[in-house]
């Protein structure tokens, strides 16, 4: 008789998190070392809370597992709880390794972001230090593709294409009417520019639009940007800019945490726009000319009508890897992405440490921006192109999709 | 030899526009008394300064007709021009029926919105009061679904099928984490419910959100709206609110023109949040909980990466009709759809007279409105179930959607 194996996820919700969850399960099925599978309810919260739930028996066909992969957002739940040090607090670590012996626990997956990592890292070390046998592999996901040591992460992908779509429905709509207009596109991506950089997809199609992209790896100028739009008003009755939410002045500033003495909103209190925002207000005090700004928001990441069938392929390969290089021995490894040729795409799935991991964020490219600092070079077409290709068909009722649902009973113990 | 056909399209832009486009030219093709087929370029303004292109050469293979159905916004481009009445400016009049002679007109097909039918009406009249033989048909379009006189309007159904999709996975993503949070989307519809009630679809697959739904023909109450939300929070962990960007208060005034001293931009300028946005700061200033405000924005009306199959279908369908009916001899006509049985869809291509359609905005249907003021009746699904039935597999290139573009060439007389 095998060991369980528990999986959680964490973090923000991408549209292809579920595929890597099916991955896992899918992969946990076929391995006699491994009996019950189980998933932690809203990450290691739910570890803490022995909210834990049995998931092989609820989920069997084909059809269930296509449901889940097309599903958006964590189908376990997610959490943004950061494990603190072993050193801050040792009896937490003891009361989930108790939870573990408890549901006999051998195999831990943990589907997120930088912080899952750290914690990944922080529970392998501990049950290392204590001789415990349970393999802790971390499993990435991100819209942000900002996790080092991976080519690129699963959820960026769909995320991309969804951006760089709807950047060239937005480029037809702004163009209909014979007058001059500038509209301001603000794209996800705090401190990393990957998914703006995304918009530009649109111009390997010949599209002209976005004529301006900005990420937060460049330091932003207002009056470098007046100049930018007037320039290209020259040559555009309608200018679509990109930008990024995470673009910063000179000063350290983000744009969208600027203010004015004054600004508050109708309840009296302190109004933060948004980069997209403040820019349209910049733009429409500055030019007299129809000005708009549209922000992407949580669509970005939760548009499961809109996946990549790569990154949704993929994203259930790196779960079914991470089943399989914890049953060959590893633990304290994230599973990751190493891309061996862009055309045809092949990519091996590895692992790699997670200290580096945990801790930096990797940025977009400073020699993949243009050198007027307001554009995307070739070189990322031929990296993103194949991590957007394919559609996916969901499954639907009643002309909407259809999601896949655990029932979230808890496994008394 | 037949005369020469004119096709213009007005208003702003929907995902399925140009189905109807590819309707219109479909069946001119199929008829000898059509000789030409011309556009003009953004609508009416096209043929007041002869911008007009000839479309027939450039468009003959299947694919680029389905190509040119999944392009959204008018591919022939827009305009917000109303006609004056012949009074106001009998030379222009004039002008119009030069050109058409110029360019030997016997049938004009104008597809758009209320002022659009009031365009046509307009210039129907006028050739009749001169006598001239030529044909004037309004072909409807709008995502507002708020034109008299037909069942629904092409463009609606994609529309829907987009907000109710995108509400869907709204809900999924807001309830990932264990916290009590208020999500507010705002979705367009200025006077009219129709696209703000379809955000309710995702009830017939048991979805609980949105929990609370406002539509302008209701007048909004900020204390109601609250205890509203209130009420829901003893229920929903999460509660989703899906408000019309045209909900007003009891005096008249829009949610979002709405302004208190001292609110301006960082520029000095007032500044105007939308519905969402207002309500979002009003929640937060009220509960202590997590807020977030969601504008679709202009996605809800160029999506054309989420069409629906029958919407798609039936624009072309009208478009096709549109011609049909001119050759028999109507005008002064709007195409427009009779619905004979919601189950299994069934309606039949009709014309209706101009008048109304042309000054009456049809409303969302107070009966449809649950009594508490704040959900959809189930009736209004039997209504919409079918409009947004049926996916569309868009040509794609590069993983992105493929569109279809005349050639801007203006025809020398």
């Amino acid at each position: 008789m095998g060991k369980n194996m528990l999986i959680g996820q964490s973090g923000g919700p991408t549209a292809a998190i579920n595929a890597t969850l099916s991955g896992v399960i899918l992969e946990g099925i076929r391995h006699s070392e491994i009996d019950g599978i189980f998933g932690a309810i809203n990450g290691i919260q739910g570890i803490l809370n022995k909210r834990i739930i049995e998931l092989q028996s609820q989920i069997k066909t084909d059809e269930q597992f296509k449901m889940l992969e097309c599903t958006p957002a964590m189908a376990l739940g997610s959490c943004r709880y950061k494990l603190p040090a072993f050193d801050e607090n040792p009896d937490l670590y003891e009361d989930i390794l108790n939870t573990f012996h408890e549901y006999g626990i051998g195999f831990f997956f943990y589907i997120g972001g930088n912080d899952s990592m750290d914690t990944v890292r922080k529970l392998s070390d501990f049950f290392q230090s204590k001789g415990e046998d349970i393999k802790c592999i971390g499993v990435p996901k991100t819209i942000d593709n900002d996790l080092y040591n991976t080519d690129h992460t699963p959820g960026y992908g769909s995320a991309a294409k969804f951006i760089a779509t709807t950047m060239t429905e937005i480029a037809r709509d702004c163009r209909v009417y014979p007058v001059k207009s500038v509209t301001i596109v603000e794209i996800m991506g705090r401190n990393a520019g990957w998914l703006t950089a995304s918009s530009a997809i649109a111009k390997t199609l010949g599209f002209t639009a976005p004529h301006l992209i900005y990420l937060p790896e460049v330091t932003f100028d207002l009056d470098k940007f007046l100049a930018d739009v007037k320039e290209m008003q020259q040559k555009h009755r309608t200018v679509i800019v990109a930008v990024s939410e995470g673009i910063k002045f000179a000063n350290g500033k983000y744009v969208s945490e600027t203010e004015s003495t004054g600004q508050v909103d109708a309840f009296g209190h302190k109004y933060l726009a948004g980069a997209g925002k403040y820019l349209e207000r910049f733009i429409a005090s500055k030019l007299g000319c129809k000005v708009r700004s549209i922000e992407l928001n949580i669509l970005q990441r939760c548009a499961a009508h809109m996946l990549s069938a790569t990154d949704i392929a993929e994203a259930r390969r790196i779960g079914q890897f991470a089943v399989r290089y914890a049953l060959a021995g590893q633990t304290g490894v994230m599973v990751a992405v190493k891309r061996v040729s862009d055309v045809p795409y092949i990519a091996d799935i590895v692992t790699v440490p997670l200290e580096q991991v945990a801790n930096v964020e990797k940025k977009f490219p400073l020699e993949w921006i243009t050198p007027d600092q307001r554009g995307i070079e070739e070189r990322f077409f031929r990296y993103v192109l194949p991590l957007i290709s394919g559609e996916v068909i969901y499954p639907t009722e009643n002309g909407i999709p259809k999601y896949f649902d655990f029932e979230k009973t808890f496994l008394g113990i």
